[in-house]
Parts: C-alpha cells; sequence; structure tokens
C-alpha cells in the first residue's frame, strides 16, 4: 500500500481504457463500412474481440490500483464506475461485430454504418474528456465535452427512428430480417447510451469536485 | 458560487421535473386512449416530445445549480441521479409515443392503454413523494409513496404478462406485428422500471438522512 | 434506532436473500431440466413466484433495518445496493420462469438449460461472496469469487451466442418462434448480467474497506 496519490497512473489507465474504445468503435467502423466477405467479417470480429480483451485488462489494472491506492484522485466509486462504463461501450462494440458473424448479415444497412460512426465520434469526445480529468479547473470545457457525447446520443436516437421506419416500411420484409436488424440497431444506440452514462459520471465528478 | 443552501430552487427545480413527467404521461395516456388518425397521433407525439424537451432542460438546470452551489440540501450525487431517472422516465413516454408513429400503429391495445395508464399513476406518486423531500421528517410517508410506486410496477409486469399472453396466443398472427407490440409493451415496461428507479433512490436518500 | 453496529443482523439477511436466489435458480434449472407438462411447468413457475415473493420480504427488512440503524457495517449506499441487485437476479429468474407459460414453451433447447446452470453457479458463488463480506480482511477471496462470477457472465455470453446462431440457422423456422427463444435467453443472460453487478458492487465494497 503506498500512501501517495497515484493521480499519473489512474489517469493515465483511464486514457488508455478510452484509447482503446476508441480503436474498438473505429475497427466497427471500418469493418461496416468496407463491408467483405463472411470471412472478412468473422476476422473483423475475432480482431475486435481482441480489442475488447485488452480493454477488460486494462479495467481490471484500474481496479487492483483502486485496491492498492489509499488516497486516489477522485472518489473511489467515481473512478470505478468510469472504468465500468468504458468497458461497457467497448462491450456494446464487441457483441455487435459478433452479431454481424451469428446473424450471418450479407450487407450493412446506411444507417447501421451511421450509428458506428457516431459512437467513434462519442468516443474521440470521451477520450478528450477523460484527458481533462487531470486538470479539473477546466470544467467549462469538460462540461462541453459531456454536452457533445450527449448531443450524439440523441443523434443516434434519430437515426435509430429513421432505421426502424425504413425496416418496417417494407410490407414483403422477411420477419427474420427485420427481428435481426432491430437487434443490431438497439445494441448500436446501447453502446451510444453508454457513452452517455460515461458522460453522466463525468458531469458527477464536476458536480463534486468544481 | 453562492454559499447559502439553495434547498427552495433545487426543490422547485425537481417538483418542476416531476410535474412535467406527469404531463408528458397524460399526455400519451390520452393520445392511446383516444387514438386518432395517423396524423392526430402524429401531433400529439410532437406535443410529446415538446414536452420531453421542456424535461431535458429542467434537467440541465439542476445540474448548473449543483455545479454553482456549495451546500445541498441532500447529497449532490442523489440529487443528480434524481434528476437523471426522472428525465428517463419521461424519456421512454415520448419513445412510446414516436415509435407509435415509426410503426404506424393503426389501433392500440387494451394493455397498452392499461400500462400508460399506471405510468401516469406512478407519476402522481412520484410527484407527491418529490415534495415530501422538503421534510425528510415525515420519512413514513415517503416510504408509502415508494411502496406504491414500487406495487404498481409490478401491476405493469402482470398487465405486460397478460398482453404478452394475448399477442403470441393466435396463432396466425402477423410475426411483424408481434415484433411491433412487444417492442412497445418493452418500453412502456421500462418506463414503470424507471418510476422505480426514482422510488429506489428516495429510499436511498431517506437511509442516509432519516 | 438503536446505536450499536447491527452487524450480524445486515450480514445474516443479506446471506439469506442470497440463499433464497440460489434456491429459485436451482428450481428454474430443475424446470427446464426435467420439463413436465404445461401444468407441471405452470406450478414450477408459482413455486419460483412464491420465492421471489420471500426474496423481496427480505430486501424490504434489509431496507427497513438500514432504516432503524445509526452505523451500519458497509455504507449504507452499498448495503443498499446490494439488496436490490441481489433481488434483481431473483427477479430475472422468476420472468423466465413466467415467460416459459406465456410463451407456451413445449420443450426447453440446450442452450436455454445450460445457461440456467450457470445461474445457478453465480448464485452459489454470490453465496460465498456474501458470507465473506462478515471479515473483508480475506479480500483477496472475495475478490476471486467476484473474478468467478464476472468469468461465468462471460461463458454465458458465448452459450448465448451459439443458441442464437442455432436459432437463426435454420432458414424455415416459425419467426414466432424465434421471437420466443430471443426473448426468453436475453432474460437468462440479464440474470447472468445482475449477478455480475452484485460481483461489481462487492468490489466496490473491497475498494472502499480494504
Amino acid at each position: 500500500m503506498r500512501w501517495i496519490p497515484r493521480k499519473v497512473e489512474f489517469f493515465g489507465l483511464l486514457e488508455q481504457q478510452a484509447e482503446i474504445g476508441l480503436k474498438g468503435a473505429r475497427m466497427l467502423q471500418d469493418c461496416l463500412q468496407e463491408f467483405g466477405s463472411p470471412e472478412a467479417v468473422y476476422l473483423a470480429s475475432k480482431q475486435i474481440h481482441d480489442i475488447e480483451h485488452t480493454g477488460d485488462d486494462l479495467a481490471h489494472k484500474v481496479v487492483d490500483l483502486l485496491n492498492k491506492t489509499f488516497i486516489t484522485p477522485l472518489d473511489r466509486e467515481d473512478i470505478h464506475q468510469l472504468t465500468i462504463k468504458l468497458d461497457d461501450v467497448l462491450d456494446f462494440v464487441d457483441l455487435v461485430a459478433k452479431r454481424l458473424v451469428t446473424y450471418r448479415i450479407e450487407k450493412p444497412t446506411a444507417q447501421c454504418i451511421e450509428i458506428s460512426r457516431i459512437i467513434v465520434r462519442q468516443s474521440e469526445e470521451i477520450l478528450e474528456a477523460v484527458k481533462l480529468l487531470r486538470d479539473l479547473k477546466r470544467g467549462d470545457r469538460l462540461l462541453q465535452q459531456c454536452a457533445r457525447i450527449n448531443q450524439l446520443e440523441n443523434d443516434a436516437d434519430q437515426v435509430m427512428r429513421d432505421a426502424l421506419t425504413d425496416l418496417f416500411k417494407d410490407h414483403d420484409r422477411d420477419p427474420i430480417d427485420v427481428i435481426k436488424w432491430k437487434d443490431i440497431y438497439e445494441h448500436l444506440e446501447e453502446g451510444t447510451d453508454k457513452a452517455e452514462d460515461v458522460a453522466n459520471i463525468l458531469e458527477t465528478v464536476l458536480v463534486k469536485y468544481s
């Protein structure tokens, strides 16, 4: 047990988590945008799963560090929650990649590519926001980042609505197909929701420390 | 930064949030009960969305006030959580109204009207409960309110179960229709779950302050 | 209001909650494994519901005790959260049992039996973990338990994926059947997620007290 604040280590790990989350989100977007053969999609999903695994390891490092540290730079519970929710975003990215394989998706829809793009943008904003944790005096900028992450979640809701309208418009559509796509859209949207959860925790931190 | 407790402002804003939530819930119930033409339903969904927007603004005001206030009448985190969950109930009310449009629903089922009524009743109990926050010495009454909100969530579960039994009973039912209604029921039920979350937070507050 | 720590009572109630949770999980597994007539399944679902009711009563006792106790053996919020999440696992077990009746399921799949087994194993680990709360100096063992609960959740994800692959493989499958099974799998998986939430809270407790 070291008694000095390990501020640098904590913020470093959270930033790594945010970076790996962004990496995973970009890989999903690339996979959807340049949709290849079933083998290519399978390979991409395996690579995203490896990224997710790296993310898990980082999350465990944060928990271990929490257990070894007496004075933490932010409330323990907030660091713990932040780690869990950062991990959740990546989990949903990983889940969607796996569903593409499970459901033998042949061609992604425009809206599913669009939502994956929104998750990339949210992940970029999250990385910026997590970097701002080192200096909470710049609370205004952090609040702005959070507002952007939330706005992107609203955008995703709108795309999701358009996607569902398209999906249910065509009366001859195969119901099994509808089930698959509805599921993929919902999991993508849950990813954007978890990003919003990250923003909410960052706001909570600001509320306490500013 | 003002250093005096802004008790009045906080409780006022939370009550406004509870009031706007009740308003939105009533509009959804009205929309379902007096189900009109597609245009009428579209218009109602737009009006509910405006209400949801007003709710968002109130939630942001609470967060802003938290950031400007040194001594809060309840724990910062509890106020923050309460604001988020109050907003969540209204979000699901808004989501269901939008789904009615997206899915081109032609006629609401008895059970969907029934669950919307339950959300109205929960919202009424929530408003009463939030008003009781001003005087935590009346903890017994607040606990009663929470018990009622939870009981209503149980009632909604039962209605949901009856609704699903009906939905899957008819073997000739169009699967697309089943997908739509299952989705609407689930979102209505999530609304009642979020109301239960509000009750859980209020219980937490009582646990701390009584 | 008694001013002495009621450590024994709190830990006793939480253990009872964990025990009743395990009992419910085992009843669901038995029901699925020795799947009987519709009447037998209905009866089993009623018995599981009674168990769930007993679980609710225990959860209320914890909240009541929190309200009557000045000094709690762990943070009030953590005890409250633990009680809620322990109850959530049992709620999903109960929900799945009810869905078997609602959907008139005739024969359970191998994977649904498998996930119910995983919930039993998680519940066993949870009971062990809750027992360890009495002596937080054995933090290493508690962390091990949490790691096992999380690993079991990962296992359930894999089984769920195999189940979905099977479900969507057969092109002639009745879409209504697909909807039913997808729903049951998802609720089983949510049960394992709630067990993971329990592990996360236990980790949080360790993070604070060790």
